[in-house]
């Protein structure tokens, strides 16, 4: 990756940081090529797993290239989901340390945000003039899929043990600090967006006087991360999982690093091109100033399937989604992800319907043949390509409820927005305009409701509350059922992680 | 510290964990020197910094030697107390990185301890038949101070977000995992003291598949940390502050690997002698399976007057810790350890007064000086002697109520314990006979009362309440006001701490 | 009013019930005429006062007349509102015993409702098989303006002090219990009706057993109240009051037996037309079995004024109100309630304008004459009027969500009725089809926002909960922001209140 | 009674209260006979009962007498105790609406009492200068056995619902309105009292401006009630019940009423001699001016197998409570109460053993046998005898640590008085020096520990916390577990009440 021996640090084992000396040092040179999905089925797309055998497919042929991806979050990892470090032979390795703790980064994300917790209920025991315990917008936050703790009471006990008050938590990944790590340009912007974070109407991080420390505990966290893959291909891991919930974005520093040292930079964004796609383009993108050349779009029979009766009736979402990114400006390419057991008669049947509504479709059949797998679709990616020239659906100086109309009418689709009484009331609240529009949804369908797959139909975008991140620049629209904190199914991946007697961890993928 | 370069793993841009191969290898050799203190005043007495300054000085005298102290936790850090990595010459470095997050292994002791509260609330969420959720023992935990997280409660919000259940936080360094992880031999008995946890009457860790993954997130936290001081000297930081409300050593595994290398090996235990002395030799020399040779007592001319109106009546309460350890079978030494403005005759006077009762002092100069400050204290601590024969308070074996009683009357010298209504019912209900007792009580008397400084005259031990740390069979009687969560002070360190454009760090020491 | 001495019962030194012999022993004779209003002004429309005003007009020309009127709430008494004896001239006496316990029915209601709450909490402490603390249906009640208990939190404190759960309380006036007293024929109605209530999905109060006891509480509550005006006239005072947040009628009971000795039964119904006239005609007529022949509808200047920029407009409201009732088949005439400084000239315009739209309208001047000031209204509804034939809006075997629209579209004018997430899942959830709607909303709009006053524009009525009243036969959309318990303004009543040493109560009317 | 009619109002068909004017004539010239117990079983010991014979024996020979008692709670009513009416052919009628609501007395209790507390967090909601939610010492009551309510918090759900805060509800009857109602001599006394009541450290009643409005809530509360016997003999009840954990006598202006109408007047106080015997010696008399001039214990064979194992070993217990009488300055008498198949030969055992320890005894057949059943005992108690000199055991000017261990030591016999941490900085928190102590401990034992039955043994009274009653000038130590809430057991009374259709009531008793 074209990087010298002292512009890495080793961090532990088998990871390293660069060093900030190496961030600065060189212009942006290399294409981005943004890598999105059709919406998913519950077990993902394999997006990831998608990147990481483009980047060892272009690397066979030769090319300069590199990619910037997710971090993993723990919560996933004891959960359901899994880890997120791909599959098969499209990996990064090693898996278990990445997905476990990687380099600390979210364990400084969660203490620098519940430092600002702790000194927030402190003001409040000691009586803060300004500070009302009923009025505190800044929840704690915890890595961990813990659903008890999204709706709790903290502060009781007596006089001597704080002032009682409602509270929530969010996964880390869900912090307004994750977002401001992702897109600050280095530690000066990281210390001034950590001192605009609002906590309580007319009272911010800086007011409080604990920005100072909380940047502090974030600033090897602002270093991107090293890893690589399977076949020995450098990868940029930074912040940013849950484009759910999250802008969904890994941070603006490792892109701007890998657009520095490669020609093609993949960067994943996460769920469909309705959550992490759209921000990506409209946030993301804005924020390191260029747009991506080309979208590759995940497809997989099994996401057709959980989308539609039918194949047929599955491919209206990838559609769907290839004519949003259009929409939004980007050119489009369609990765056939194919499981084990994949009839090649139906995958075929699948690129052909592709192709006939106009989309180059390619396999990329990288889990099993890791970039040998996806040789084709890295010589169509390798194509001199321009930046895209983008159609933003809005522009940072509207009013928030434009905004919002502009996301779930042009680019969702919707009919409409309905606010519910609180988030009407949050609205009217505003203290100021704030840039972006980051809507937090479900991932199962391009509305709000997980139980309209594939193509919706007609909705209106139901927004149940609001977020603003002041320090991140986004206001984040709640919508329908979603919560900011997951929880653990009855058949968490927890139960089935050891480790062994040698130090050797099973179960972690 | 005769380690060689592949049995090391850097960890960061300064810092370094111990591979396991390297501690597995060699048999122990060394001395076994133990620092600890007279009763504090809220500033400490600086053991930590006598410790460096010992390690300094007695390889400036050519000896093989290295110390095994306890890592610092993010509470005193932002709170009024500071770091743990000494002051002035006699300094670890990197400061700033090993104060604020080291390498992590605090963090993975929180992911680990709170995967396991996440656990249990998925069980209460779901119905587990013998989880009662007004009876669960198992806390959640944040390093952090943060008292408003004292009491809590979780799981609110309606039928999909949890059981209803009062639920309390305590500081990480507070966490059976914290003692678990110091006390644990292997990753193998890591893992079994895990699944020992005690979650609910009737319930364990390993009965609802959680132990796995806790181990698994603690892996690397089982190898110890090597940093060194400003003289470039080698120290390993690992596991354990906060004596008062924990165990409060650093880890078994640290000084094994400490003893197999070094011919003198100074470990710190936290607060005075009544508090992290007695735990030293009770609990962690046992479950070591050896004794220290020596310990140093460090006595200040500041804490001689916050524990007395004159200095005669301040004396009394080191000369009382002195004779706790010979009583406890140590041999001792006190250490003087000036401050910038000490009267070079109060402390020649009180040197004179230790002697006439008896006991060596020497003056550490080393916060000035550096290791040259105590050259003749090293030279004293180089004089071969045997291990120490200890004389134990209590043998495992013996019933609960007895071993308290033990250290209350024989160690502290109560003239007995007095239980409150809670803590009757829990010493009733205690389903096994825990091996040791590890008293949670204020370092700032020799009672449970902080307001009882030097020597607090006839007490009686008020508990509480009592905390079984079944993994790490410890039984914690909680006494008199101590919390196991700390708060924030009005004046609390975080204010003074930045963090500047090139990445460095103000205010953290 | 034609009752014997030893039909009555003394109930203290001014008050009595009516035995139930003397209510089983007469058929139904009289007309039924409603009382109801314009939406009020923050202060009301007199409705109370001008009904007592109406009676002692009718029993100075002569007439067999009677009035069925709701009793107090403490709420209002101490909040702004004040009682509910009317005032001036045409006021119920002794305003203070009447306001303040009356003869103990509301205590009586608020200790059957509670009972059984402590009932299901002494299950849920026991562990009952089907009662689960985060679906429980029953909420506590207290008689009193207490917003910190709209939602709270019970059986904290441990094992021995029940199960946490969440809990809200409402003001007695909307238990449902009220409305089953209200609404029951007899006895054994009311007995019938307790044991159907449902505590949580599948439970009801008659598994729980505590049906009997309730029952037992409310025997002597079941016995209509009978007080004078201050001209001497016999009143029944019932049950009732709160047409927002509940059915608001005086009972069933005390109705059929001022229709057994009265030829002209003045009965009132809370708020706007829209509010109680509705629901007195939808589900109080339905379940008496006998419809009003006439209803009055009260105006004011002050209400004109708050509801419209100018009287014109203002008068958009009555007239809206007029021809609801007319629109649910009920003839009308309107009701003019004089204040002291009143314009005659624009009480003038108003009747003038009220003729001119097509309604009979006079001057009830009875809060400054009594029965006198209503002389000429008192002889147009001395008339003889068949029973209206009303028409309903929905049918009880209608889907509950066909009837809320009716109400909400053809009673209210709403454009639609929007569903929150909650209510939804509420409504998929509803056991059984309840026989009638009761909406609980705003009084000073049409609509369900209290800004829009007059008449309300376009709206949509906003569902946010549902609350289903199964032994009431009720179904309660909660709508905007309407809380069923109240708060304590900052200028309450309370502080006005004195008892003097001779006895005597200042400040209660 | 020498009531006239027009002396007493009636208040529902078979209930009176007697209006003031009559109080306040007469000057006080009767005996005053105190029944107290030995320590109860747990079905009580029948005082009520043995009350309510003696009474009716009393006027069947011929001499005039009245009885003072207390009123029911619905508490008992519905949980496992039952009502307060007496049994047998001793009782009060009609049992079932003096049981339920009586005239409504208890419910004006809760009413003024919560007014208070809705009137409190009113004024944490708007932010009163004074006052912190978490200092507040006046709790909530309700009239019920309701566990779920001792711990909870009130006013969640955000800005709009007031301040978060931690509560408890007591019964109503350890409501300091009870006492104060039961200490007033008038109503100006009463609502200078209510006045007086301290709700947070610094702040009144009577500063929030509430004092008026409880006060007029207790106007008619006032005045005593009037019932009467079986036999046809009138009782005066009023106020009072749970001697253990209230100060547990009916008013004094009930027994100034009586005893001016009365040559005799039995009044009970509750439980055992060491509970409401010495409230009734040491607070009510004093409040009083008049000392009883005997006392009668009543004594049962289920009581003495309940406290002994042997029946000798279970007479130690009366004996003890007759000596404690004895002590405080009362002649005393026992009165053996038996029950349907109690052997005569054990009966006439204690009636002898009694003698030999120079008490006289006698059998009080009254259950079976009404007043008749106790006629020897009447004659004996219609010997003239003067008012006691009693000996109180501490003076109100007394410091209240020296007046508790006054009643711990001297009344109890225990060897001290233990302070929690809790109710140590209560005491030292104390803004001044209540006149009375009212202990709160268990009835079924002299010391706190209701497994120690009979005579206790050596043992030291364990004080809890405090709660200081400063408008009824008592100081409460609440001892041992006693709760202040009781709650329903799992075999409750209220599944046996029963409405019929009729209107008549089953199962209360």
């Amino acid at each position: 990756m074209n990087l010298k021996a002292d512009e890495i640090i080793a961090w532990g084992p088998q990871l390293a940081k660069v060093r900030w000396e190496a961030i600065e040092a060189y212009p942006k040179r290399g294409q981005l090529i943004l890598v999105s999905a059709m919406s998913p089925a519950p077990a993902g797309e394999g997006k990831t797993t998608v990147a990481i055998g483009l980047l060892d497919a272009l690397r066979q042929r030769g090319h300069s290239a590199t990619a910037a991806l997710r971090q993993p979050s723990l919560g996933p990892v004891f959960g359901s989901k899994g880890g997120a470090t791909g599959g098969g032979r499209a990996q990064l390795v090693p898996a278990d340390s990445i997905n476990l703790h990687c380099t600390g980064d979210f364990h400084a994300i969660t203490s620098a945000h519940n430092l600002l917790s702790a000194v927030i209920d402190n003001h409040l025991h000691r009586g803060h003039p300004k500070l009302d315990g009923r009025r505190i917008l800044w929840p704690r936050v915890m890595d961990m899929n813990d659903r008890a703790l999204r709706h709790c009471l903290v502060g009781l006990g007596g006089p001597l043990h704080g002032q009682p008050r409602e509270e929530r938590f969010e996964i880390t990944a869900a912090s307004e600090i994750m977002a401001i790590l992702a897109l600050s340009q280095d530690w000066q912007d990281l210390r001034r967006r950590l001192g605009n974070i609002l906590v309580c109407p007319g009272v911010r991080a800086e007011d409080l006087g604990a920005a100072g420390a909380m940047a502090a505990l974030l600033r090897d966290a602002m270093l991107p991360n090293l890893v690589h893959t399977l076949e020995g291909n450098p990868v940029l891991l930074h912040c940013g999982p849950f484009a759910n919930i999250a802008h969904g974005t890994s941070s603006l520093v490792a892109t701007r690093l890998a657009l520095s040292r490669a020609d093609y930079v993949l960067q994943e964004a996460g769920f469909g091109a309705d959550l992490g796609g759209e921000k990506f383009l409209n946030i993301f993108a804005r924020e390191l100033g260029q747009a991506p050349s080309l979208a590759v779009v995940v497809v997989t029979l099994q996401g057709l399937k959980y989308h539609g009766a039918s194949l047929e009736e599955g491919l209206l979402n990838p559609l769907d989604q290839l004519r949003r990114l259009q929409r939004l400006g980007v050119p489009v390419v369609a990765a056939l992800n194919p499981r084990n057991g994949d009839s090649p008669e139906e995958l075929g049947w699948v690129r052909r319907q592709l192709g006939l509504h106009g989309y180059e479709a390619f396999l990329a059949d990288v889990y099993a043949r890791g970039g040998e797998g996806a040789l084709e679709l890295a010589d169509y990616l390798a194509q001199p390509r321009p930046n895209a020239r983008l159609q933003h659906p809005y522009e940072p100086g509207q009013p928030a409820a434009e905004k919002i109309a502009a996301v779930a009418c042009q680019v969702y689709g919707a009919e409409g927005v309905d606010y519910s009484a609180e988030a009407s009331a949050q609205m009217a609240g505003l203290p100021e305009q704030p840039a972006y529009i980051c809507v937090a949804k479900t991932q199962y369908s391009i509305s709000d409701d997980p139980s309209r797959r594939g193509l919706p139909g007609p909705f209106r975008l139901q927004v149940r509350s609001l977020k603003y991140a002041s320090g991140a620049g986004l206001l984040v629209p709640i919508c329908g059922d979603i919560q900011t904190m997951p929880g653990l199914s009855s058949q968490a991946n927890y139960q089935h992680i050891q480790l062994l007697a040698d130090g050797s961890i099973e179960g972690v993928h």
